[in-house]
């Protein structure tokens, strides 16, 4: 009997993984909040919210009974990272499930990632994974090329989530560094605040491409401080999910540094952006996290910096360019 | 007394490079060939044929006799790879004389970088040093920020020919790790090659980010085939350089590849794109050089296979995506 297949969370990336799932032939349901989105999937076979430009497979349909979705024997998590406290909790899996988190971010309280926030709640739960890496809503749903990363520290899991993504469209390798993932996952949208704020300024793709590359050395010292191997975060999930999000114009996160660079302010980028950009929460969640693991991180530090006003951007760009030189390494 | 600078070969970003050090206050000397451009530059302060948009420093000077640069107490190479078995030789400098090699590619006949080249014919001479980074010639014109690594076997070096290059605008990191810096300028012309060809057939920015990473995995793989040191190959030298090379407008090996992606001819590219792009002939060293050191680079393989139209855009995408499925490192 085929598996059957719980997507909790129906934004663009929920519904593209969703979809894809789907158009594989599994029964998947997703699990949604407004009647009006779970009716125009079962109906209709389209989000109105988001990709609704796409067809979406018959075999995915949707439901706003939260109770529904936790008898599947995979449950793939999509919500934003603000709703980890809300949802995980109640999340009574069977013990012979799957859960995967699709999420990037942190709980705002705990600042843990979401499989190690899942654990907590969960012990007894350790079939878990997470599915990472550069894959943009969009080009799932149009079946483009895609490459990510499938971690677990079991490492049959990996492999049965590898399997269960993996088609001619999408390449699923498997990781047992779960933290190197997920961290991964987390910081990438910070860097691309910064790196929209270069291109914003117009500083030039040198400048831009320094700047993600420092920005990788970052993320490297803060998951190896957690207990991850740097060369997951030179992979797909880390440098590859890092460099599209910091350099394509369908970024949110980018999108936001890139007005911030232009001299917009927050709250009015916030407010006209139409869908969350992780990063703007998440940018002071890893400040934190750095302190606690103390492992120093100017490029975060300086972005929390112009997310509260304390600087501009012009200022952030300078002090950063101020900083001492040393050797590379 | 300040030190005299000589540099080999005013194309774009030898210009940029001799402008930024005559900028500092430098005496420079650069050799050309062509009198016109030794000409142009003497007495309107502008290069006719590279960055002619670019009021140059007067410090700058021009000539076309050769043996005049070789006093210079730093003598940087900044001319096309293909003509190191033509130059090297005749270099005959002071023992006490920097050598600094900007040039991104390997000798043909030896497969060797500029620096084992340059070693090879002056064992005698050991004060020598590469550099490398994101950092295009418009760029540096343009006092834009910039990062790059200046590497030499001899830290006092590295560290001297930083502090040569460093200004408020760009930012020079010192390496030992000659060898990593230089096959990551080498390696990265390649790629960006491919990363055009992805974004020519419009396969959208997930599996761009995913081919930059997976040829960064090569590279490393080679770097340290060849004694390299991984992390090098993440850095500003490595990955920085290839970032800038595959995601930017400006990039001519992108170019090559984007035009290919769109089915377009090599020999109809290469008339019409009026300067050299390196990854053209130096895609064919790398697949030998991987061979001589038996490291797996199936993007590398790919790239030669379409440039020598062995198969098409297409062909080559279809074959890199079928690849089997592994573990990710």
């Amino acid at each position: 009997m085929s598996k059957t297949i719980a997507v909790l969370g129906l934004g663009n990336f929920g519904t593209a993984l969703a979809n894809h799932l789907a158009r594989k032939g599994y029964e998947v349901l997703g699990w949604c909040k407004r009647p009006e989105m779970a009716d125009s999937i079962n109906r209709l076979n389209t989000n109105p919210d988001y990709l609704n430009s796409v067809q979406l497979s018959a075999n995915l349909k949707a439901t706003t009974d939260f109770s529904a979705t936790l008898s599947a024997d995979i449950v793939l998590l999509s919500f934003p990272s603000s709703a980890l406290s809300e949802i995980v909790p109640r999340l009574k899996l069977r013990p012979d499930s799957i859960m995967v988190s699709a999420i990037k971010g942190l709980d705002r309280e705990t600042l843990l990632t979401p499989l190690q926030y899942f654990r907590m709640h969960h012990p007894e739960c350790g079939r878990i994974a997470a599915l990472s890496g550069p894959s943009f809503a969009r080009d799932i749903a149009r079946q483009r090329p895609s490459g990510v990363v499938s971690a677990s520290d079991d490492e049959a899991v990996a492999r049965e989530v590898a399997d269960l993504f993996s088609n001619e469209h999408m390449r699923v390798y498997s990781s047992g560094d779960t933290i190197g993932v997920e961290i991964g996952g987390v910081v990438k949208n910070v860097i691309a605040l910064a790196a929209g704020v270069i291109d914003g300024m117009d500083l030039g793709d040198s400048a831009r491409a320094g700047l993600i590359t420092r920005g990788l050395a970052e993320m490297m010292r803060l998951a190896q401080a957690m207990g991850a191997q740097a060369m997951t975060l030179s992979g797909l999930s880390g440098l590859g999910d890092l460099i599209m999000t910091s350099t394509s114009e369908l970024s949110r996160n980018r999108t936001v540094g890139l007005r911030l660079g232009r001299g917009e302010h927050l709250d009015h980028i916030v407010k006209t952006l139409g869908s969350v950009a992780e990063g703007v929460k998440t940018t002071a969640l890893v400040v934190e996290l750095a302190e606690r693991y103390k492992v120093e991180m100017p490029i975060t530090h300086h972005v929390r910096d112009l997310l509260e006003g304390r600087h501009s951007a012009t200022e952030m760009v300078r002090s950063l360019l101020a900083r001492p030189l040393k050797r590379e390494f």
